[in-house]
């Protein structure tokens, strides 16, 4: 008997109805012999509808305070899915992540998960029942109510499946699973049956919608097997099948000689750049650069320092493109003359293109196909940056959709992929 | 210093701007110089809403999940309540009814308050703040979530203010106190200025919508001072007024020699007449009867057993029209055979007015003048109960708005009364 850990997002929570078949699907895996926990989000635009409440009486609503209000979304969401359940004549029970006791930190409206107390649910679940838990939410060392940010409920699903040692953690959301590409850019790009977890967090922290990165940093964490899953396949087609239908991420390298050396093309469009000109080269210029802008709680991406030229080097990175007027601002005012730089200079209108495959490890020349590929198409490249299995250019945005088309094509995935 | 529990119905927290009037009529308080706790229920609509909801999902909502559900209404208020206060300026912290400790029996969706742990709320006050507590709701011994039934944020005020030890706990509601009977059924209803808490338990008991009947016996029980108010008034209008504008509800009779002999006329809709008809008149037979009544967690009201003849008797009861179809179903399966009796009838269209007031205990008579008005008015009287200070008929519903007003008049309470 395995223990899963199924995770519904709030679209596929959206109406009563799907609600109603979130539970039949939620059955169909439990009479095939599981233990199945099920956490979802609120119903799609329920969060943004409570947010939007909160800003009416406090435009900046105070953190603890927004988080009672939000954590309501998701409150609603497992008390009907339990009723759903029990309509059906499947033991259940709902649990808010108060009641189950998901300790977070106490940074509201970002916290994070510490601990999961999972006795409660685990003694449910040897009752036979179905156990609801609301993801996005937990209470913190006092006892107030903590969200962990927008996507947090993937989190919360892979946190009870690693506090409960579950077998598998399925992600059920309106993608049936993890493309080579994203398919609106792409139409040739194709479903990946299984990626690594390496892979996958390249691919989502380099935009790649599917997953929130930092439950996939949780699954790595404490190996638990993901998968992604489509809640838009009918609810009774066979488990086998379902299965098939969506991605597994593995923590074991495929063993298959014929996958490909690049597994996708991740991008992220709104990157802006700055690049400080002329920075005397001594150490600690970096560091001063870069405190400035983390205080101002700004997440830098990309980093690239060039060979220093009679002293003087230029420093660049990309923040995002909603805080690029912000980091101009700061580095030109309180950094520039501090640290005798000649110039601050930025570009809002960047694009990031990667591409992403644990095969680049063993094959040489994978980074040259890919700066060939963009040269033939005209395509500029503005930074580059690397890892072991991933290479990332900054480009001028509006050749994103050309260099992923050509990417995409250059590494022989417009073909569809096998396992 | 006095330390005042608040608390404010859907209608006077149903927007934002209202909420807001709420923030800034809770500091007006707190800046006299008083310790408050404001106690709010969900936003007008908020709880039929969820409730409609739930019903989509599962027609007879399972007990434990819609309470689940349900609870979300309040903690949203809470929140809002909370971030209006401190966007003001005032330090302001909002707690649901489980994370206050608001322990209640297991009676999902008519949980009784049996303890509240008031630490959390007495070092926050002591702090200077405004404390914010959702009404309506609790948690039983499991740590489920519990809800106090319609109408349960007044007792979850008076709960609160008896835990507390508060010098008062005012009622803001959107009547301005309590009226001589509905203004809306006779427009020459008029505001009592004080009333004793025996009259406003039979007021409230029969029907009339200004407290809950629980929240009034909680009052009586632990001796809390209530007050009624309205929301209606501006905010700003100074203390005095604003007291003067409701109805205190006292412990002492009034010593006024000039106080009518009726206070009030009340009334409840919705009402349904049950008869068990033919039963053996031996020892034991109505326990049997309304024990079967109140397992089902069904609430009786009017009991009138008649003179036994030849060994058999019929017993009448109330119940609300909402119980009616469950009520019959369980006498006629569960307990007809089983006690002997012959039939068991049903009238679901009956409603109950009731004439109340202190000054009866020393007048003759009352009762007589009542029965007269209705045969007057040729309205055939079903059953009667009476107490010390109140006299109650059944009556057919059709009826209600016509004997009210009958009676209104009769015992002079068309004109304005005076303490």
């Amino acid at each position: 008997m395995a223990l899963i850990v199924q995770k519904y997002g709030g679209t596929s929570v959206g109406s009563v109805e799907r609600i109603k078949n979130v539970a039949r699907r939620a059955i169909k895996w439990a009479e095939a012999g599981n233990q199945v926990v099920v956490v979802v989000s609120a119903m799609s635009g329920e969060t943004n509808r409570l947010i939007a409440l909160a800003r009416e009486v406090q435009p900046e609503p105070d953190p603890r305070e927004l988080d009672v209000v939000a954590s309501t979304g998701e409150q609603v969401t497992i008390g009907l899915l339990a009723m759903a359940l029990k309509s059906m004549g499947q033991p259940a029970r709902s649990y808010t992540g108060f009641q189950v006791g998901v300790h977070t930190d106490s940074a509201f409206t970002k916290a994070r998960i510490e601990a999961i107390d999972e006795q409660r649910i685990r003694a449910d679940l040897d009752q036979g029942m179905i156990v609801v838990v609301a993801g996005f939410q937990g209470m913190d060392a006092q006892g107030n109510i903590t969200t962990l940010g927008r996507g947090g409920s993937d989190t919360s699903g892979v946190a009870l499946a690693a506090a409960l040692g579950a077998d598998e953690c399925q992600i059920y959301t309106d993608v049936d699973g993890v493309y080579t590409t994203d398919p609106r850019v792409v139409p040739e790009a194709s479903k990946l049956p299984s990626i690594t977890f390496e892979e996958m967090l390249e691919m989502a922290s380099l935009g790649s919608k599917v997953l929130q990165i930092r439950s996939v940093e949780f699954a790595g964490k404490y190996r638990v097997r993901l998968r992604v899953l489509s809640s838009l396949t009918p609810w009774d087609i066979p488990l086998e099948q379902e299965m098939r239908s969506g991605t597994l991420i593995t923590f074991e390298e495929d063993q298959n000689m014929e996958r490909a050396v690049v597994s996708g093309i991740a991008f992220a469009r709104d990157e802006a750049k700055i690049t400080v000109v002329g920075v005397p080269d001594r150490p600690g210029i970096a560091y001063q650069i870069l405190s400035a802008v983390g205080q101002a709680n700004i997440e830098v991406d990309m980093i690239v320092q060039n060979q220093s030229v009679a002293g003087f080097t230029d420093f660049s990175f990309t923040v995002g493109r909603n805080d690029y007027a912000r980091t101009l601002s700061i580095l030109k005012n309180e950094v520039q003359a501090h640290i005798g730089a000649k110039d601050v200079l930025g570009d809002p209108k960047s694009c990031k293109v990667s591409i992403v495959g644990v095969g680049m490890r063993s094959h040489a020349g994978v980074a040259s196909t890919m700066f060939r590929t963009l040269s033939e198409e005209g395509i500029n490249i503005q930074m580059i940056s690397t890892s072991e299995i991933k290479v990332s250019v900054l480009i001028d945005e509006k050749y994103l959709e050309l260099a992923v088309r050509a990417l995409h094509r250059a590494f022989d995935l417009d073909a569809p992929q096998n396992t």
